[in-house]
Protein backbone atom coordinates (compact mmCIF):
# COMPACT_ATOMS: atom_id res chain seq x y z
CA UNK A 1 0.00 0.00 0.00
CA UNK A 2 1.58 3.47 -1.02
CA UNK A 3 0.80 5.36 1.80
CA UNK A 4 2.38 9.68 1.55
CA UNK A 5 4.32 10.51 4.24
CA UNK A 6 2.02 13.22 6.62
CA UNK A 7 2.76 16.94 6.00
CA UNK A 8 2.19 17.33 10.08
CA UNK A 9 4.86 15.32 11.78
CA UNK A 10 5.15 15.88 16.14
CA UNK A 11 8.35 14.50 18.04
CA UNK A 12 7.44 14.02 21.39
CA UNK A 13 10.72 15.12 23.94
CA UNK A 14 13.50 15.60 21.57
CA UNK A 15 16.89 14.35 23.46
CA UNK A 16 19.31 12.40 21.64
CA UNK A 17 16.75 10.57 19.30
CA UNK A 18 14.06 12.81 19.12
CA UNK A 19 16.51 15.76 17.92
CA UNK A 20 18.29 13.52 15.53
CA UNK A 21 14.60 12.68 13.59
CA UNK A 22 13.97 16.51 13.58
CA UNK A 23 17.07 17.24 11.89
CA UNK A 24 16.75 14.47 9.92
CA UNK A 25 13.28 15.30 8.62
CA UNK A 26 13.94 18.92 8.22
CA UNK A 27 16.54 17.77 5.67
CA UNK A 28 14.51 14.87 3.87
CA UNK A 29 11.13 16.24 4.14
CA UNK A 30 11.54 20.08 4.00
CA UNK A 31 7.58 20.73 2.95
CA UNK A 32 6.39 19.34 6.19
CA UNK A 33 5.44 21.08 9.05
CA UNK A 34 7.50 19.67 12.33
CA UNK A 35 6.59 19.95 15.74
CA UNK A 36 8.60 19.15 18.98
CA UNK A 37 6.88 18.82 22.48
CA UNK A 38 9.83 19.53 25.05
CA UNK A 39 9.42 19.46 28.78
CA UNK A 40 11.58 22.35 29.73
CA UNK A 41 10.73 25.56 28.35
CA UNK A 42 14.47 26.58 27.73
CA UNK A 43 14.57 23.81 25.24
CA UNK A 44 12.31 26.02 23.18
CA UNK A 45 14.82 28.62 22.47
CA UNK A 46 17.41 25.46 22.12
CA UNK A 47 15.25 24.40 19.52
CA UNK A 48 15.07 27.61 17.67
CA UNK A 49 18.56 28.05 17.66
CA UNK A 50 19.06 25.04 15.75
CA UNK A 51 16.39 25.84 13.56
CA UNK A 52 13.81 27.68 13.85
CA UNK A 53 11.80 25.93 11.49
CA UNK A 54 10.90 23.21 14.12
CA UNK A 55 7.79 24.70 16.04
CA UNK A 56 8.60 23.92 19.70
CA UNK A 57 6.39 24.05 22.53
CA UNK A 58 6.07 22.99 25.97
CA UNK A 59 1.89 22.70 25.34
CA UNK A 60 1.83 18.91 24.49
CA UNK A 61 -2.19 19.81 23.05
CA UNK A 62 -0.63 22.32 20.74
CA UNK A 63 2.02 20.29 19.24
CA UNK A 64 0.14 17.62 18.36
CA UNK A 65 -2.46 19.24 17.03
CA UNK A 66 -3.51 18.38 13.61
CA UNK A 67 -0.25 15.79 13.32
CA UNK A 68 -0.81 12.88 11.29
CA UNK A 69 2.32 11.16 12.94
CA UNK A 70 3.58 11.75 16.69
CA UNK A 71 6.60 10.00 17.48
CA UNK A 72 7.74 9.26 20.98
CA UNK A 73 11.29 9.71 21.93
CA UNK A 74 10.96 9.87 26.10
CA UNK A 75 11.94 7.00 28.42
CA UNK A 76 10.62 4.15 28.31
CA UNK A 77 8.70 4.29 31.22
CA UNK A 78 7.41 7.57 30.83
CA UNK A 79 5.52 6.32 27.47
CA UNK A 80 1.89 4.68 28.87
CA UNK A 81 1.54 8.28 30.89
CA UNK A 82 2.08 10.28 27.68
CA UNK A 83 -0.07 8.39 26.03
CA UNK A 84 -2.63 8.79 28.31
CA UNK A 85 -2.63 12.58 28.37
CA UNK A 86 -2.74 12.27 24.26
CA UNK A 87 -5.54 10.07 24.31
CA UNK A 88 -7.55 12.55 26.05
CA UNK A 89 -6.63 15.39 23.22
CA UNK A 90 -8.17 16.00 20.17
CA UNK A 91 -6.06 14.52 17.29
CA UNK A 92 -6.18 14.09 14.35
CA UNK A 93 -8.26 11.53 12.57
CA UNK A 94 -6.61 8.60 11.99
CA UNK A 95 -3.34 9.52 13.50
CA UNK A 96 -0.70 7.45 13.42
CA UNK A 97 1.36 7.06 17.06
CA UNK A 98 4.91 5.34 17.12
CA UNK A 99 7.80 5.86 19.13
CA UNK A 100 11.40 5.03 19.53
CA UNK A 101 12.08 3.11 22.65
CA UNK A 102 14.14 0.18 23.22
CA UNK A 103 11.78 -2.25 25.05
CA UNK A 104 8.84 -3.20 22.92
CA UNK A 105 6.42 -5.69 24.73
CA UNK A 106 5.33 -3.68 27.48
CA UNK A 107 5.19 -0.53 25.59
CA UNK A 108 3.26 -1.77 22.89
CA UNK A 109 1.05 -3.83 25.11
CA UNK A 110 0.09 -0.22 26.90
CA UNK A 111 0.29 2.08 24.28
CA UNK A 112 -1.91 -0.41 22.15
CA UNK A 113 -4.46 -0.47 25.09
CA UNK A 114 -4.29 3.40 25.37
CA UNK A 115 -5.11 4.46 21.97
CA UNK A 116 -7.41 1.55 21.27
CA UNK A 117 -10.49 3.98 22.49
CA UNK A 118 -9.37 6.77 20.52
CA UNK A 119 -9.02 7.21 16.04
CA UNK A 120 -5.24 7.14 16.66
CA UNK A 121 -3.29 3.96 16.07
CA UNK A 122 -0.04 2.59 17.92
CA UNK A 123 2.76 0.98 16.56
CA UNK A 124 5.93 -0.11 17.77
CA UNK A 125 9.26 1.19 16.11
CA UNK A 126 13.03 0.94 17.47
CA UNK A 127 15.75 2.25 15.64
CA UNK A 128 19.19 0.37 16.23
CA UNK A 129 20.86 3.92 16.56
CA UNK A 130 22.23 6.11 19.57
CA UNK A 131 25.63 7.19 21.11
CA UNK A 132 26.75 7.08 24.38
CA UNK A 133 26.24 10.89 24.10
CA UNK A 134 22.17 11.88 24.63
CA UNK A 135 20.88 15.07 24.92
CA UNK A 136 19.54 17.75 21.61
CA UNK A 137 22.81 19.17 21.20
CA UNK A 138 24.05 15.52 20.67
CA UNK A 139 21.79 14.90 17.57
CA UNK A 140 22.58 14.10 14.33
CA UNK A 141 20.37 14.06 10.89
CA UNK A 142 22.82 11.49 9.91
CA UNK A 143 22.11 9.22 12.95
CA UNK A 144 20.04 6.85 11.64
CA UNK A 145 21.56 6.59 7.68
CA UNK A 146 22.30 2.80 7.37
CA UNK A 147 21.11 1.22 10.67
CA UNK A 148 18.33 -1.05 11.27
CA UNK A 149 14.52 0.11 12.19
CA UNK A 150 12.82 -2.72 14.11
CA UNK A 151 9.10 -2.33 13.45
CA UNK A 152 6.85 -4.90 15.87
CA UNK A 153 3.38 -4.27 14.36
CA UNK A 154 0.98 -6.91 16.17
CA UNK A 155 -2.78 -8.17 15.09
CA UNK A 156 -4.14 -4.95 15.64
CA UNK A 157 -1.95 -2.69 13.38
CA UNK A 158 -3.56 -1.56 10.37
CA UNK A 159 -1.68 -1.57 6.68
CA UNK A 160 -1.87 2.12 6.98
CA UNK A 161 0.10 2.59 10.31
CA UNK A 162 2.54 -0.14 8.95
CA UNK A 163 3.21 1.42 5.53
CA UNK A 164 3.16 4.50 7.50
CA UNK A 165 6.00 3.55 9.54
CA UNK A 166 8.31 2.18 7.25
CA UNK A 167 8.14 4.78 5.18
CA UNK A 168 9.15 7.33 7.79
CA UNK A 169 12.35 5.00 9.16
CA UNK A 170 13.07 4.70 5.62
CA UNK A 171 13.43 8.61 4.77
CA UNK A 172 15.49 8.51 7.53
CA UNK A 173 17.88 6.14 6.04
CA UNK A 174 17.10 2.91 7.73
CA UNK A 175 16.92 -0.45 6.96
CA UNK A 176 13.33 -2.05 7.84
CA UNK A 177 12.82 -5.36 10.04
CA UNK A 178 9.66 -6.43 11.24
CA UNK A 179 9.15 -8.86 14.14
CA UNK A 180 6.98 -9.57 17.05
CA UNK A 181 7.42 -7.74 20.28
CA UNK A 182 8.25 -10.39 22.24
CA UNK A 183 10.97 -11.14 19.95
CA UNK A 184 12.40 -7.79 19.91
CA UNK A 185 12.62 -8.00 23.40
CA UNK A 186 14.46 -11.68 23.25
CA UNK A 187 16.99 -10.51 20.76
CA UNK A 188 17.56 -6.90 22.03
CA UNK A 189 18.41 -8.15 25.57
CA UNK A 190 21.35 -9.84 24.20
CA UNK A 191 22.54 -7.99 20.93
CA UNK A 192 21.88 -4.34 23.45
CA UNK A 193 21.47 -4.97 26.58
CA UNK A 194 23.31 -7.56 27.60
CA UNK A 195 26.82 -5.35 25.88
CA UNK A 196 25.65 -2.25 27.84
CA UNK A 197 25.69 -4.09 31.02
CA UNK A 198 28.99 -6.23 29.78
CA UNK A 199 30.63 -2.34 29.26
CA UNK A 200 29.44 -1.67 33.11
CA UNK A 201 31.23 -4.60 34.28
CA UNK A 202 34.21 -4.06 32.21
CA UNK A 203 34.59 -0.87 33.25
CA UNK A 204 34.71 -1.29 37.12
CA UNK A 205 36.61 -4.66 36.92
CA UNK A 206 39.09 -2.27 34.93
CA UNK A 207 39.02 0.81 36.74
CA UNK A 208 38.01 0.08 40.44
CA UNK A 209 41.50 -0.93 41.77
CA UNK A 210 43.35 1.30 40.12
CA UNK A 211 42.11 3.88 38.01
CA UNK A 212 45.58 4.57 36.96
CA UNK A 213 45.56 1.93 34.81
CA UNK A 214 43.40 4.35 32.09
CA UNK A 215 46.58 5.82 31.14
CA UNK A 216 47.25 2.48 29.33
CA UNK A 217 44.14 2.25 27.42
CA UNK A 218 44.34 1.62 23.94
CA UNK A 219 40.96 1.52 21.26
CA UNK A 220 39.93 -1.59 22.73
CA UNK A 221 39.01 -0.52 25.56
CA UNK A 222 37.54 2.73 24.36
CA UNK A 223 35.37 0.76 22.22
CA UNK A 224 34.34 -1.81 24.67
CA UNK A 225 33.61 0.15 27.05
CA UNK A 226 32.42 3.39 25.12
CA UNK A 227 28.50 2.74 26.18
CA UNK A 228 29.14 2.58 29.83
CA UNK A 229 29.16 6.34 29.24
CA UNK A 230 25.65 6.47 28.29
CA UNK A 231 23.34 7.52 30.84
CA UNK A 232 22.79 5.83 33.55
CA UNK A 233 18.71 6.68 34.49
CA UNK A 234 17.85 5.87 30.97
CA UNK A 235 19.53 2.64 31.06
CA UNK A 236 18.36 2.00 34.74
CA UNK A 237 14.54 2.42 32.97
CA UNK A 238 15.75 0.15 30.18
CA UNK A 239 16.57 -2.72 31.94
CA UNK A 240 13.74 -2.40 34.31
CA UNK A 241 11.40 -2.71 31.46
CA UNK A 242 13.00 -5.51 29.98
CA UNK A 243 14.30 -7.70 33.28
CA UNK A 244 13.47 -11.64 32.59
CA UNK A 245 15.04 -11.49 28.73
CA UNK A 246 18.02 -9.50 30.34
CA UNK A 247 18.31 -11.66 33.31
CA UNK A 248 18.29 -14.69 30.69
CA UNK A 249 20.99 -13.15 29.04
CA UNK A 250 23.37 -12.14 31.39
CA UNK A 251 23.26 -15.50 33.15
CA UNK A 252 24.45 -17.07 29.65
CA UNK A 253 27.09 -14.49 29.78
CA UNK A 254 28.38 -15.49 33.40
CA UNK A 255 28.20 -18.49 32.91
CA UNK A 256 30.58 -18.13 29.91
CA UNK A 257 32.78 -16.23 31.85
CA UNK A 258 32.89 -18.57 34.14
CA UNK A 259 33.94 -21.44 31.74
CA UNK A 260 36.68 -18.72 30.31
CA UNK A 261 37.81 -18.56 33.90
CA UNK A 262 38.41 -22.53 34.39
CA UNK A 263 39.54 -22.72 31.35
CA UNK A 264 42.60 -20.26 31.71
CA UNK A 265 43.25 -21.45 35.50
CA UNK A 266 43.59 -25.25 33.76
CA UNK A 267 45.92 -24.35 31.12
CA UNK A 268 43.79 -26.05 28.31
CA UNK A 269 44.80 -23.70 25.98
CA UNK A 270 43.38 -25.77 22.85
CA UNK A 271 39.95 -25.35 24.69
CA UNK A 272 40.66 -21.25 24.98
CA UNK A 273 41.33 -21.25 21.51
CA UNK A 274 38.07 -23.41 20.37
CA UNK A 275 36.25 -21.00 22.46
CA UNK A 276 37.84 -17.75 20.55
CA UNK A 277 37.28 -19.19 17.49
CA UNK A 278 33.93 -19.79 18.12
CA UNK A 279 33.45 -16.22 19.07
CA UNK A 280 35.17 -15.27 15.92
CA UNK A 281 32.88 -17.02 13.72
CA UNK A 282 30.03 -15.92 15.47
CA UNK A 283 30.94 -12.08 15.36
CA UNK A 284 31.62 -12.16 11.48
CA UNK A 285 27.62 -13.20 11.11
CA UNK A 286 27.47 -9.82 12.39
CA UNK A 287 28.92 -8.22 9.70
CA UNK A 288 31.68 -5.83 8.62
CA UNK A 289 33.12 -3.61 11.54
CA UNK B 1 70.53 12.38 26.70
CA UNK B 2 70.17 12.92 23.14
CA UNK B 3 70.45 9.57 20.89
CA UNK B 4 70.48 9.62 17.23
CA UNK B 5 67.85 7.20 15.71
CA UNK B 6 69.94 4.29 14.37
CA UNK B 7 70.03 4.25 10.36
CA UNK B 8 69.80 0.88 10.59
CA UNK B 9 66.48 -0.35 11.53
CA UNK B 10 65.10 -4.05 11.40
CA UNK B 11 61.58 -5.44 11.83
CA UNK B 12 61.54 -8.86 12.95
CA UNK B 13 58.13 -10.54 11.63
CA UNK B 14 56.14 -7.56 9.96
CA UNK B 15 52.17 -8.46 10.36
CA UNK B 16 49.78 -5.68 11.86
CA UNK B 17 51.79 -4.13 13.97
CA UNK B 18 55.80 -4.91 12.18
CA UNK B 19 53.97 -3.73 8.62
CA UNK B 20 52.78 -0.47 10.50
CA UNK B 21 56.12 0.37 11.63
CA UNK B 22 57.96 -0.57 8.26
CA UNK B 23 55.08 2.11 6.69
CA UNK B 24 55.47 4.45 9.54
CA UNK B 25 59.00 4.62 9.47
CA UNK B 26 59.46 4.66 5.70
CA UNK B 27 57.26 8.50 6.01
CA UNK B 28 58.80 9.75 9.19
CA UNK B 29 62.48 8.47 9.22
CA UNK B 30 63.01 7.99 5.52
CA UNK B 31 67.04 8.11 5.42
CA UNK B 32 66.95 5.13 7.26
CA UNK B 33 68.12 1.69 6.08
CA UNK B 34 65.00 -0.32 6.97
CA UNK B 35 65.18 -4.34 6.80
CA UNK B 36 62.09 -7.02 7.67
CA UNK B 37 62.90 -10.53 8.67
CA UNK B 38 59.49 -12.65 6.74
CA UNK B 39 58.85 -16.44 7.83
CA UNK B 40 57.15 -16.58 4.47
CA UNK B 41 59.06 -16.00 0.99
CA UNK B 42 55.70 -14.93 -0.69
CA UNK B 43 55.39 -12.25 1.88
CA UNK B 44 58.92 -10.99 0.49
CA UNK B 45 57.44 -10.27 -3.22
CA UNK B 46 54.38 -8.90 -0.74
CA UNK B 47 56.41 -5.95 0.98
CA UNK B 48 58.24 -5.38 -2.59
CA UNK B 49 55.06 -4.41 -3.90
CA UNK B 50 53.97 -2.13 -1.21
CA UNK B 51 57.53 -0.39 -0.60
CA UNK B 52 60.57 -1.41 -2.38
CA UNK B 53 62.82 0.31 -0.50
CA UNK B 54 62.24 -1.81 2.47
CA UNK B 55 64.87 -5.14 2.30
CA UNK B 56 63.00 -8.13 3.48
CA UNK B 57 64.09 -11.46 3.62
CA UNK B 58 63.84 -14.94 4.86
CA UNK B 59 67.33 -15.00 6.14
CA UNK B 60 67.53 -13.35 9.50
CA UNK B 61 71.37 -12.92 9.89
CA UNK B 62 71.62 -10.61 6.94
CA UNK B 63 68.20 -8.47 8.11
CA UNK B 64 69.57 -8.04 11.35
CA UNK B 65 73.66 -7.48 9.90
CA UNK B 66 74.81 -3.96 11.04
CA UNK B 67 71.16 -2.94 12.33
CA UNK B 68 71.34 -0.54 15.35
CA UNK B 69 67.76 -1.17 16.48
CA UNK B 70 66.13 -4.62 15.75
CA UNK B 71 62.43 -4.27 17.00
CA UNK B 72 60.64 -8.17 17.59
CA UNK B 73 57.26 -7.91 15.98
CA UNK B 74 56.42 -11.74 16.42
CA UNK B 75 54.12 -13.17 18.71
CA UNK B 76 54.60 -13.47 22.79
CA UNK B 77 55.11 -16.76 22.55
CA UNK B 78 57.82 -17.19 19.60
CA UNK B 79 60.37 -14.25 21.33
CA UNK B 80 62.57 -16.16 23.38
CA UNK B 81 63.62 -18.84 20.59
CA UNK B 82 64.19 -15.98 17.85
CA UNK B 83 66.31 -14.21 20.74
CA UNK B 84 68.22 -17.60 21.27
CA UNK B 85 68.76 -17.19 17.33
CA UNK B 86 69.68 -13.10 17.12
CA UNK B 87 72.08 -14.18 20.08
CA UNK B 88 73.70 -16.73 18.18
CA UNK B 89 74.44 -14.09 15.33
CA UNK B 90 76.98 -10.97 14.28
CA UNK B 91 75.14 -8.25 15.68
CA UNK B 92 76.16 -4.87 15.64
CA UNK B 93 77.92 -3.46 18.72
CA UNK B 94 75.66 -2.09 21.02
CA UNK B 95 72.28 -2.82 18.98
CA UNK B 96 69.47 -2.34 20.91
CA UNK B 97 66.59 -4.79 20.73
CA UNK B 98 63.02 -4.37 21.26
CA UNK B 99 59.58 -5.88 21.29
CA UNK B 100 55.79 -4.80 20.68
CA UNK B 101 54.62 -7.74 23.01
CA UNK B 102 51.22 -7.60 24.91
CA UNK B 103 53.13 -9.17 27.83
CA UNK B 104 55.79 -7.52 29.51
CA UNK B 105 57.31 -9.91 32.57
CA UNK B 106 58.05 -13.04 31.06
CA UNK B 107 59.32 -11.70 27.56
CA UNK B 108 61.70 -9.19 29.33
CA UNK B 109 62.47 -11.96 32.24
CA UNK B 110 63.63 -14.41 29.01
CA UNK B 111 65.23 -11.94 26.95
CA UNK B 112 67.39 -9.83 29.39
CA UNK B 113 68.83 -12.91 30.05
CA UNK B 114 69.71 -13.92 26.42
CA UNK B 115 71.12 -10.98 25.63
CA UNK B 116 73.06 -10.44 29.12
CA UNK B 117 75.57 -12.52 27.52
CA UNK B 118 75.84 -10.28 24.44
CA UNK B 119 76.70 -6.33 23.60
CA UNK B 120 72.86 -6.13 22.54
CA UNK B 121 70.76 -4.65 25.02
CA UNK B 122 67.01 -5.61 25.17
CA UNK B 123 64.10 -2.79 26.43
CA UNK B 124 60.51 -4.05 26.48
CA UNK B 125 58.49 -1.99 25.08
CA UNK B 126 54.29 -2.16 24.31
CA UNK B 127 52.24 -0.08 21.67
CA UNK B 128 48.59 0.37 22.80
CA UNK B 129 47.55 0.10 18.99
CA UNK B 130 46.09 -2.89 17.26
CA UNK B 131 43.22 -3.47 14.74
CA UNK B 132 40.92 -6.36 15.06
CA UNK B 133 42.23 -7.01 11.33
CA UNK B 134 45.62 -9.18 11.38
CA UNK B 135 48.70 -9.58 8.64
CA UNK B 136 50.55 -6.91 6.54
CA UNK B 137 47.51 -5.99 4.28
CA UNK B 138 45.83 -4.33 7.51
CA UNK B 139 48.87 -2.32 8.28
CA UNK B 140 48.86 1.53 8.08
CA UNK B 141 51.70 3.87 8.49
CA UNK B 142 49.21 6.28 11.13
CA UNK B 143 48.30 3.04 13.01
CA UNK B 144 50.34 3.95 16.31
CA UNK B 145 50.08 7.94 15.97
CA UNK B 146 48.17 9.27 19.35
CA UNK B 147 48.37 6.14 21.07
CA UNK B 148 50.22 5.29 23.98
CA UNK B 149 53.02 3.10 23.82
CA UNK B 150 54.35 1.54 27.02
CA UNK B 151 58.50 0.50 28.17
CA UNK B 152 59.57 -0.94 30.59
CA UNK B 153 63.06 -0.75 31.35
CA UNK B 154 64.41 -2.77 34.24
CA UNK B 155 67.88 -1.90 36.17
CA UNK B 156 69.66 -3.60 33.44
CA UNK B 157 68.74 -1.35 31.07
CA UNK B 158 70.62 1.63 29.64
CA UNK B 159 70.36 5.01 29.53
CA UNK B 160 70.96 4.61 25.66
CA UNK B 161 68.65 2.02 25.08
CA UNK B 162 66.09 3.82 26.87
CA UNK B 163 66.69 6.90 25.45
CA UNK B 164 66.62 5.62 21.79
CA UNK B 165 63.40 3.49 22.41
CA UNK B 166 61.52 6.85 23.72
CA UNK B 167 62.91 8.21 20.25
CA UNK B 168 61.77 5.56 18.12
CA UNK B 169 58.31 4.95 19.37
CA UNK B 170 57.71 9.30 19.69
CA UNK B 171 58.75 9.27 15.63
CA UNK B 172 56.04 7.14 15.41
CA UNK B 173 53.22 8.89 16.86
CA UNK B 174 53.09 7.66 20.47
CA UNK B 175 52.91 8.99 24.14
CA UNK B 176 55.34 7.54 26.05
CA UNK B 177 54.77 5.53 29.66
CA UNK B 178 57.10 4.23 31.39
CA UNK B 179 56.60 1.16 34.55
CA UNK B 180 58.12 -2.10 35.48
CA UNK B 181 56.74 -5.34 33.56
CA UNK B 182 55.15 -6.68 36.64
CA UNK B 183 53.21 -3.36 36.69
CA UNK B 184 52.28 -3.11 32.87
CA UNK B 185 51.07 -6.76 32.98
CA UNK B 186 48.68 -6.47 35.94
CA UNK B 187 47.34 -3.24 33.68
CA UNK B 188 47.35 -4.70 30.75
CA UNK B 189 45.42 -7.54 32.19
CA UNK B 190 42.27 -5.41 33.15
CA UNK B 191 42.74 -3.04 30.71
CA UNK B 192 43.34 -4.45 27.25
CA UNK B 193 43.11 -8.80 27.71
CA UNK B 194 39.98 -8.29 30.07
CA UNK B 195 38.09 -6.54 27.06
CA UNK B 196 38.69 -9.24 24.79
CA UNK B 197 37.72 -11.35 26.87
CA UNK B 198 35.00 -9.39 27.39
CA UNK B 199 33.85 -9.37 24.08
CA UNK B 200 34.41 -12.58 23.81
CA UNK B 201 31.81 -13.68 25.77
CA UNK B 202 29.19 -11.08 24.97
CA UNK B 203 29.66 -12.53 21.05
CA UNK B 204 28.68 -16.16 22.27
CA UNK B 205 26.31 -15.09 25.10
CA UNK B 206 24.88 -12.90 22.10
CA UNK B 207 24.80 -15.27 18.86
CA UNK B 208 24.85 -18.81 20.67
CA UNK B 209 20.96 -19.53 20.70
CA UNK B 210 20.16 -17.38 17.82
CA UNK B 211 22.36 -16.10 15.46
CA UNK B 212 19.57 -13.89 14.06
CA UNK B 213 20.01 -11.50 16.75
CA UNK B 214 23.32 -10.39 14.68
CA UNK B 215 20.60 -8.58 11.80
CA UNK B 216 18.81 -6.53 15.38
CA UNK B 217 23.04 -5.12 15.68
CA UNK B 218 23.82 -2.02 16.30
CA UNK B 219 26.97 0.34 17.01
CA UNK B 220 26.97 -0.65 20.29
CA UNK B 221 27.31 -4.69 19.52
CA UNK B 222 29.79 -3.62 16.83
CA UNK B 223 31.54 -1.72 18.86
CA UNK B 224 31.59 -3.74 21.94
CA UNK B 225 32.05 -6.97 20.42
CA UNK B 226 34.55 -5.99 17.82
CA UNK B 227 37.91 -7.06 18.92
CA UNK B 228 36.47 -10.81 18.93
CA UNK B 229 37.13 -10.74 15.43
CA UNK B 230 41.01 -11.07 16.30
CA UNK B 231 42.97 -13.43 15.71
CA UNK B 232 42.45 -16.76 18.05
CA UNK B 233 46.02 -18.11 17.94
CA UNK B 234 47.80 -14.88 18.88
CA UNK B 235 45.04 -14.15 21.47
CA UNK B 236 45.17 -17.30 22.96
CA UNK B 237 49.24 -16.70 23.28
CA UNK B 238 49.07 -13.41 24.80
CA UNK B 239 46.53 -15.01 27.25
CA UNK B 240 48.48 -18.11 28.34
CA UNK B 241 51.85 -15.74 28.71
CA UNK B 242 50.03 -13.56 31.42
CA UNK B 243 47.58 -15.89 32.99
CA UNK B 244 47.65 -15.01 36.79
CA UNK B 245 46.65 -11.64 36.23
CA UNK B 246 44.19 -12.33 33.66
CA UNK B 247 42.41 -14.81 36.41
CA UNK B 248 42.67 -11.77 38.80
CA UNK B 249 40.79 -9.87 36.32
CA UNK B 250 38.87 -11.78 35.00
CA UNK B 251 37.38 -12.93 38.43
CA UNK B 252 36.37 -9.53 39.53
CA UNK B 253 34.53 -9.32 36.22
CA UNK B 254 33.02 -12.44 36.78
CA UNK B 255 31.93 -11.13 40.19
CA UNK B 256 30.40 -8.23 38.92
CA UNK B 257 28.51 -9.81 36.36
CA UNK B 258 27.05 -11.98 39.34
CA UNK B 259 26.24 -8.77 41.51
CA UNK B 260 24.64 -7.17 38.39
CA UNK B 261 22.58 -10.47 38.10
CA UNK B 262 21.59 -10.06 42.10
CA UNK B 263 21.02 -6.65 42.00
CA UNK B 264 18.36 -7.07 38.34
CA UNK B 265 16.44 -9.69 39.49
CA UNK B 266 16.17 -8.72 43.14
CA UNK B 267 14.64 -5.13 40.87
CA UNK B 268 16.92 -3.06 43.56
CA UNK B 269 16.60 -0.21 40.26
CA UNK B 270 18.81 2.62 42.97
CA UNK B 271 21.55 0.05 43.49
CA UNK B 272 21.36 -0.58 39.57
CA UNK B 273 21.61 3.24 38.94
CA UNK B 274 24.61 3.30 41.51
CA UNK B 275 26.62 1.02 39.68
CA UNK B 276 25.91 2.78 36.26
CA UNK B 277 26.78 5.92 37.89
CA UNK B 278 29.98 4.47 39.46
CA UNK B 279 30.58 2.77 35.66
CA UNK B 280 29.99 6.05 34.39
CA UNK B 281 32.49 8.19 36.33
CA UNK B 282 35.27 5.57 36.18
CA UNK B 283 35.16 5.25 31.98
CA UNK B 284 35.12 9.03 32.16
CA UNK B 285 38.76 9.10 33.48
CA UNK B 286 39.74 6.93 30.72
CA UNK B 287 39.03 10.12 27.98
CA UNK B 288 37.28 11.45 25.39
CA UNK B 289 35.35 7.84 23.18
Amino acid sequence: MDQALPENIAVIGPGLIGGSLLLGLRQRHPAASIRAWVRRSEAVSELQKIDPAIAASTDLKTVVAGAGLIVLCTPVASMPAIAKQLATMPLEPGCIITDAGSVKSPVVTALEGIFSKTSASFIGSHPMAGSERSGISASRAKLFDGSVCILTPTLFTSDKALAITRKFWSLLGCRILEMQPEEHDRKIARISHLPHLAAIAVTLAALRRDKSAADCAGNGFRDVTRIASGDPELWTGIISQNRAEIISALKDAHDITGDLLAIISSEDDSALLRLLQEARSLRNVAGPV
